[in-house]
């Protein structure tokens, strides 16, 4: 049965579900910071995905990166999967802009997360509504 | 037309080809790190790809990411493309190991990159050659 890695919940906003994947936003708003986890027990590597699956990871992936891009206008989207921490299956999509507080380095412990202020979280779900397709249920 | 960025050039060796992308493997002997190039020309986000290259890509890199697991016995594989310092499209696939020198951080700017000593890269070729399929050609 599926359930989400306690790191993941205490780290992440859940803003719902792609047809794969539980779409979240990071807990740190230093940058727009997305976290696609397939909702599948047991799957750490990509290649624990079933070839279905692993197709639609990265159909949703590569969506919600092209749709970040332009809302957001990114100057680049960083995607990975790493789980040396969290071993629950998640892949990052992370907007990055020049002039946030990692640029150009990777995000991943070089400053400490920032909290969202009232409001700024419920903006980004409306910012994403209707632009995330069909397949998307907001949570 | 295809060309390697001079950055990635300059940091890595190329091992050999699949069906899309140019097989590198990074000059730093801490870990085992491969990176994936599409040779596609102006391609930097993954959805700069056509819908068959990104699908050619997924499989390559699962590919990739599947036959290290095994024969590097990896902790896990880190999968990513970055690019915010090079913007030609590039997929990092990285065996990571709980006693290695980044671990559990992702491996960029971590430490200094280490030389591999001589002998040690044709070692790591010795040690894909014949798993990496048909689609693969070795340099």
């Amino acid at each position: 049965m599926f359930e989400m890695d306690s790191r993941l919940q205490q780290d992440s906003l859940v803003l719902g579900d792609f047809g794969l994947c539980r779409l979240l936003l990071s807990k740190d708003a230093n940058y727009p910071w997305f976290i696609l986890v397939p909702r599948r027990a047991g799957v750490s590597e990509l290649f624990d995905l079933s070839a279905d699956d692993q197709a639609q990871l990265w159909k949703e992936t590569t969506l919600l990166a092209e749709v970040l891009k332009g809302e957001f206008e990114a100057d680049k989207i960083n995607v990975a999967t790493l789980g040396n921490v969290v071993k629950q299956m998640h892949m990052h999509v992370i907007v990055r802009h020049q002039s946030d507080a990692a640029w150009p380095a990777p995000v991943w412990g070089k400053v400490p997360a920032v909290e969202y202020a009232a409001g700024e979280v419920e903006a980004i779900r409306k910012r994403l509504r209707g632009l995330l397709g069909n397949g998307y249920q907001e949570a």
